[in-house]
């Protein structure tokens, strides 16, 4: 391994040690610091950041990508904001719960603590710097970024305006590092730092993700992709089930607690079909269909098997009609990303059914699956869903960020 | 792959789509049966086990683990009560926490649910086989079991009894599975089974916690390895030290939750030195120590830099002093497995700091580190330490083996 990185590395083990002394007021104060340096350094933060959207022309990035990139002095408010939110919330560390007296008078308890050093890689955007920053101070954890090359100038002035703020308030500046070298080569040594990094969270595109979770050593927390599923059972109230649907699709298409397959009871084909065909025309969105759903959509188009994997993330929908419950929770569990699903219905055993057996992070009844989200949940911030099973599972809050250790108060006790 | 594998693992996934409707009632049933099986089928699973002892002979295996492969009667017995045992401990899943009504009116709950299949590789005790199909069929997750080819006769006549009664209770067999095929080749692709395994959990020993560790592609559950620390302050009690670190070095020294390490402030070294060297010397405990612990214990051997990482896992104890609990916190940090440690001490601040700074999954303060285990825990049952941070850290109970899911109950609410 490059030595720089491994030195990195040990600043950031060192940096994690002094942080859990840190009280929950004195985190908040630096956080406060950090936002007000935030927007007295924003000429500076956006003279660089310019420099990257100058590249980024040169190099023909396309306008979404460069939206993403491009800092102004409205967001550069946003970012410090956030700092000041996080600072609001509170601080899951040190809860100790569930302590017990045991027989041989041991009093044991679990407490909640930082899990160590957290690694974050990331793609272009300059504001998930300062939200990773924000999220691993505010749980004690030293974060060791790897942003993308696109937004490096970015990354570098705001991480050096954050580090100077802990310096001024003694804090060990350690606590934030950003990995300046952004090769590819960097990127796969860094995913081998198991020795120095107790997780890695993967943050951008299901392509970033899916060589994070191929190629880490690193135990990773897999933030995830969302073909999310509705299924419109026969007792549903159609106009409800229209317009959760028009929701699920259509509120927001990029993002992934949207809907992007719908499956449809049999017996409440024929009327509800023609019924949200109609309402998913006149939001633009193209049906995919099986046969008896082309049957009674005219506008559908053929859906082939590659469809029902698909997270379309666009204004695209599949439409597959099942002749049971027990049909769609097969097909439902079988294709599905794990990450939120919805049965719109009036029957409370399929209802029931329905919880119980689709395994997916969040399961519905009777709502938008665009409510999967740590804002809409009350957790005040998110660092991202898990699609995993694995330590976390659906929105993520601070709480993903923390592990426990057992804390055990003795008088003299030896095992016998 | 092997088609065989995918085979195996699409006929466990299928399974475990169905254990979650068994009910806590019911699965307790099984266990029993699964018990009665066992003992009645006793003559059989000890002839087949009596060929794996032969082979181990004839291949020269040692007498430790020949002792670890050979089932008697009461062997057996002490599996089916085993089974009993997890029947009657209460079981996690479907239990729903922090249930809470947003403001928009749904209702958001988290539910205890089985991770869905667990992979378990192992080595030569078969009587692992039994406990892993009791701990996973206990919390409705199907299993797939991997065990060594020294035990394969003994491993497989066992899973075809459990089996067996799955099936004549109408339960789907293939929540126990068994790869026959003990190749190392297999093996290695059974940790590539990311799309079947929810989590791969090895049993064993260092080397193939290791292996697993750095080859799977399945998320792991790492048992530990335990460098375990005791460090005696200044101001500890000198016999309860004494009496503390021979229980945690001498009641039972191939455990990981055994004493390998001690660590002694520099004021007391004088005093306690002498008389921790003389209890050690009667237990017949090699010491290694620093220069002044050599200077005061004359027994003692030179300590290396290799000793102070060293899990002996024998009569052996390695000792350090430092001149101060700062010193003897980075020292043990630096060297611990993340495992148990404990400080002597009747300093209240000392204590609290220790608790605090200490990374380990179980930390004690005036206790023997030999605690750290599920049944002293009050667990009931234990799959394994874990010296992870993420998923589940120190003893792991039946929970260990579950997951959450977000259920949610709304009423036609869209997002605005």
């Amino acid at each position: 391994m490059k030595r720089e990185l491994q030195e990195t590395g040990i600043r950031a083990r060192e940096a994690s040690r002094t942080l859990p002394r840190l009280s929950q007021d004195r985190k908040n104060e630096v956080l406060k610091a950090c936002a007000d340096a935030l927007e007295r350094e924003a000429p500076y933060i956006l003279a660089e950041n310019a420099l990257d959207m100058e590249k980024g022309r040169e190099n023909g990035m396309n306008e979404g990508l460069l939206d993403r990139l491009e800092l102004t002095p409205s967001r550069v408010t946003a970012m410090a904001d956030g700092l000041r939110h996080v600072a609001t919330l509170a601080d899951p560390i040190g809860e100790v719960t569930g302590m017990t007296k045991r027989p041989n008078g041991l009093l044991i308890g679990k407490k909640r603590v930082p899990l160590g050093v957290v690694g974050m890689i990331y793609e272009a955007r300059p504001n998930v710097t300062c939200d990773a920053f924000a999220l691993c101070f505010k749980t004690s954890n030293a974060v060791i970024l790897k942003g993308g090359s696109d937004a490096i100038k970015s990354n570098i002035a705001i991480v050096r305006v954050l580090r100077d703020v802990l310096r001024e308030q003694g804090i060990d500046e350690n606590a934030l590092q950003l990995i300046e070298d952004t090769s590819r080569e960097t990127a796969a040594e860094f995913m081998q730092m198991r020795d120095y990094l107790d997780v890695l969270i993967p943050r951008g595109g299901s392509g970033l993700i899916r060589a994070v979770v191929e190629n880490s050593k690193v135990p990773v927390i897999e933030t995830g992709t969302g073909n999310c599923h509705i299924f419109v059972d026969e007792s549903a109230d159609l106009r409800m089930a229209r317009d959760i649907v028009i929701n699920a699709k259509t509120q927001r298409i990029g993002v992934c607690n949207a809907c992007e397959s719908l499956v449809v009871h049999e017996r409440i084909a024929p009327e509800f079909l023609p019924l949200i065909g109609e309402a998913l025309k006149d939001y633009g969105v193209e049906i995919r269909g099986d046969a008896r759903c082309r049957a009674l959509i005219k506008d559908a188009v053929p859906a082939t098997e590659d469809d029902w994997g698909r997270e379309y993330l666009a204004l695209i929908i599949s439409v597959r009609t099942v002749s049971s419950l027990d049909e769609a929770i097969e097909h439902i569990n079988r294709y599905s990303t794990g990450h939120s699903e919805s049965i719109i219905t009036n029957d409370y055993s399929n209802a029931q059914r329905f919880l119980d057996e689709i395994d997916s992070a969040a399961v519905y009844v009777n709502a938008s699956t665009r409510f999967t989200d740590g804002g809409e949940f009350g957790f005040g911030a998110e660092i991202g869903i898990s699609t995993q099973k694995l330590h976390a599972r659906g929105p993520m809050g601070l709480e993903a960020l923390t592990t426990t250790k057992y804390v055990i108060y003795g008088s003299g006790q030896v095992r016998p």
